[in-house]
């Protein structure tokens, strides 16, 4: 194996060539092995949904203003009736120890170190309790619906026991299929990749489907969580409940008027049915849709403090970071992540500067302008 | 000649690198002679319209949509007084021992095999009679007007007697040239290629042009079919008759008023006229000036399940596969073109199930977003 | 030199590999010098103008109709008192020598044998007189005003002995610089190509100018002729005067009022202001302004019957052929630009047959299509 | 170390291959090392609004105009009560020992042999009274805040004694960094680049930043100039302010409200806030905010007389060449600026006379065409 293609094991260190938040996407090329770099890197089908995220971006530029005082800046807000110093959150991204043998116990401590709030997917290769102990204070727990129902409510129970202040129930990923691009480098999660909180729960069995049925309809849709599903889990906790997968403005508006404490406006990062519009193009319509003082995140495309910034001006109350999560992670662990989160924050300050914003609210009050 | 230049015989097996029906496209290189896939792939002139059949479709995104309970879904629907149970169509493809030793009896195996519609060529390598006789049960027949009125009539009561149960007349071939392209691979129909259907056909002598006439207007043209000819065919046989290869919103108009039965919007794959529009652009406007309930297919473009969606939501009964048809067919005879059509589908009901549609009529009622 | 570099002595055959009129562009690089074919494919500055002729045509797209009878159709039309048969003129190009020995000879033999129209370069390498002795029957004489009016007024009255039936007066080239890549490619107009209608005229002496005056200002355009060197020359024949370089419609209106016989809507083939719209982008606005009666050519970026069609839908009542004029001359003499014209007119009537137009009035009824 | 790598010395000649005022940035590669070229050429982070600044010049075009006399043209205008004869003035470029063993001196002498206003950076390489002392007749004193309100004042009243004629604060540099292509290319300024103007004030000590505030917001931006710093400036000194750096139409209003004499539309040529937008996006609204008669500048992206055109049409008074005159100066120093600024202006010239414009008035009451 030749010295460029050997893997490096993570640093306990930060690269002096890490200049900016996205350069840790080119620098997790070294650090994780290439099938699994394609899996994390991809999205779902031609990658179509996960190139039209990052174009968004593209689309709009901001536009600075001059001489202006902001010496009293910063960037806190209240969420959930909680004070978070930045808005910019760690995704639940699962399987983590694809980037790093520790996993979710890094990323955890780096949020806790960076005053980040930490969501811990529920196909984390850490359980759910190993993940708090690491001691983070703001974490949510984001969950999956399981086959039985209560295997579902076992997750509830097992996560309000840990201490986790919210639930994110993850709605956009019934069916999920790897990239083109992760199938032909023939990925395929590793021995020990494997998503404990779950592993023991029973699962229904394979369902017959009759001749004329549908491996879709009858078949996988058939344990897709629907309105019902969600209404019940609302009833049964009474940690807030977040959804995560909104892209209509008419689903929003439904999912405030049944109780859930915020959405997260997300296409899985690219991840679930590609073809469906960018997350960033989705967002404005969707605050206008829940109004002002609904719970509003955002996921899908976030690169810089730049892109942050301008989620925020579209009405995003906080952004979720999941592949540069990830990539840091495989470079220097918890010191990466928290790295990478300093680095997010101090571009989206250096942002507020140059556009004359003191705090989050004086950019939701800044219009964007057509690139 | 190198390995990597031999042609593979037709396989008996789908190969394991089929992750989508597009993915037939690529692997059929090594199945068909270079100057014919030129020949197949290729559009005319320089493929402008060709590349815009396919760009259309990355202008339009599709919403997905949360919880929704789809498990009854289907893709059934009526048309013509026939239950389908999906709107995935074979299109009529001449030619086709241009892919495969047996050419047409597979491709109707494999429409018989998923319940598809087969449309029979007038140029097929096999007769329509050989045809019928592999038991299709939908399936039609494609009809190119021929230069004696007898010799039409002719294939209409073959048509008729073989039981097929509709007439597609294509009326948008009067002039046909392969794209520079192929021209310049070299193309040549090959000698086993013969359009058995016509070939005893008498043929009208050549025609003399004055030196001051057009050997478009009054050579071509001659013999390309009227609005007369077209009510005379409507007039001499009891199966309806579906006209294929209309873009223009006026002309449908006047299709369904002169009495046929359906349209097929359809730029011939950008084989036809070269720098006409892109066949997905004119479908709107087509489905509004012909009303909600008359029958309207749709080709030129299609590569999967997501466009075949946006098909549907833009006006479309039911689409024709062309060229995925004969790539699959290519690779892997009837067994391929059947995996191809279940891919499609499997494609269309994953895009449906994220999108909450349970059936199409879901998706006439579901408005594309921008890309 | 190796076989690829030599250049190849012009064809007194048709290559088999040209396909389309366009074809003569790609053919030509290996029947014209390279500085020279720099020179010839090249506009001015940076080519920015040049390329926008190209894209403006790709804005547009031609819907086909079905189904009409078009065995009466015909490309011809009346234009000043004379009825062509097509409407494919010869672009005024000068330096012919460039391309091909005899030069203009061959273009004139072409135009007449193609029953085009041919229009005399004041910067011929061929006299007008021998030109016009070729027999071509419809010639017109482009000029250049030239430093002293005696010698412009001597030009008038050469080409109206010479039995040239209209004047085609340019006035978009009172600076002309050649593109970058032709200065890069060093080209150098060869000893053999003299502009022998003018060379015996005397020059005004070179003009001095102030220290602070400008060269562009004070120097080169204080030989540009004005409105009244215009009128003065449409008072001075009894030829058509028409004029050449227009691009906005307030010029061509004033033109139409102060007595032109017509324009031509050009920007000199991206050859003079680099930086000016694309020619077809401006023919609409300019066609509104003066009327559906009044001669209004097109010439810059045409390279297919397709785009003649665009350019007849948009406005024009005929069009100019320069840079493929050049292409075939080089590759094949008179046979060459007489194919050209030939294959021209056929995509032309091929388009309009596809489109259902039997006739140019037919053509100016179209609608386009935004591609 | 090879021909090809090895730095050339500045030329006592102008290269005869320099065609166009453009020509200097190719050339320009030869006579600069490497990684001061990135950074000279190079904007900030990602260098998006680097790019933007030459593509918003592309979304317009020029459209020529025919038969004017232009014989009396000229480029004089007034500024501030001053004559000049050409609308093209040397942007204040920092560290111009980067490009030429002299820097600033042979700059500000090409600006007088050429008649241009010289503005001349805090940040040069040669002191203000040194750059004063070439006999610059037009020049002009950029200005930035100093961290000590005494310095600040100590650099007006030298430059008030030294004969500058107007102060250019700039506004918006108070967090600058390099793009990440000098940061990757190693750049760092080299020990012969000193701010000699300001290398002996007093810097305030570090500033001690508590855990819990920005580096940002507490750190970097305490010393950023408000509008009460503004607002003592031009109460202090008699000169005109002109304050560079304004992109928002409600900040240049602002300005003219306070006094400022003028303003600079600029976004530091990309090498601030990367993710603004296009600064010739910005002009048209400013201009509008603030009328027609104020002083309104515009700088980044000028590459030609035609993008002089097309700022002036939008609503500039002059522009400020910054790129370009760095990269002149490198290859022929005072020669090369001065050869550049000449062709700029002939460009424009030529612009102006192929569109029939004998003034700047002419320019502005021109309507610029969608490309």
């Amino acid at each position: 194996m030749s010295e460029k293609q050997q893997l490096l094991s993570p640093l306990n260190y930060i690269p002096a060539d890490i200049q900016s938040a996205q350069d840790y996407e080119y620098l997790a090329r070294r650090f994780i092995a290439a099938p699994n770099y394609e899996y994390i890197a991809g999205g779902s089908g031609r990658d179509q949904t996960l190139a039209s995220n990052l174009a968004a971006f593209n689309k709009w530029a901001v536009c600075p203003r001059i001489l202006c005082d902001v010496t009293k800046g910063h960037t806190g807000f209240n969420l959930l009736n909680r004070e978070y110093a930045h808005p910019i959150f760690l995704a639940p991204v699962a399987y983590q120890k694809l980037a790093h043998p520790l996993g979710e116990i890094e990323s955890a401590r780096a949020a806790e170190a960076m005053q980040s709030c930490f969501i811990s997917s529920t196909l984390a290769t850490q359980s759910l309790e190993t993940i708090a102990a690491t001691g983070a204070e703001a974490k949510w727990f984001q969950l999956y619906f399981q086959p039985k129902l209560e295997a579902t409510l076992d997750l509830v129970r097992r996560a309000e026991t840990a201490g986790y202040s919210a639930l994110v129930v993850t709605v956009d990923a019934s069916i999920r299929m790897p990239s083109l691009g992760a199938l032909r480098a023939q990925f395929k999660m590793p021995d020990e990749c494997v998503a404990v909180n779950v592993q023991h729960y029973e699962i229904n069995p394979s369902a017959e489907i009759a001749a004329n049925e549908s491996r879709i309809f009858q078949g996988a849709m058939r344990e897709a969580p629907t309105w019902a599903d969600l209404e019940w889990l609302i009833s049964e906790t009474n940690l807030p409940v977040i959804v995560k997968g909104v892209l209509h403005p008419v689903d929003a508006l439904k999912l405030k008027n049944v109780g859930a404490a915020g959405i997260v406006v997300s296409n899985h990062g690219g991840r679930s049915l590609d073809g469906a519009p960018a997350s960033l193009d989705c967002l404005a319509a969707i605050r206008a849709a829940v109004g002002d003082d609904y719970p509003v995140l955002f996921d899908s495309g976030i690169r810089s403090g730049l892109d942050i910034f301008k989620a925020i001006a579209l009405g995003a109350d906080a952004v979720l970071i999941g592949r540069l999560q990830v990539y840091a992670l495989s470079v220097a662990g918890a010191l990466g992540v928290a790295h990478m989160l300093r680095l997010l924050r101090e571009e989206l300050e250096l942002c507020m500067a140059q556009t004359g914003c003191a705090t989050l609210d004086d950019i939701r009050n800044t219009r964007l302008q057509s690139a």
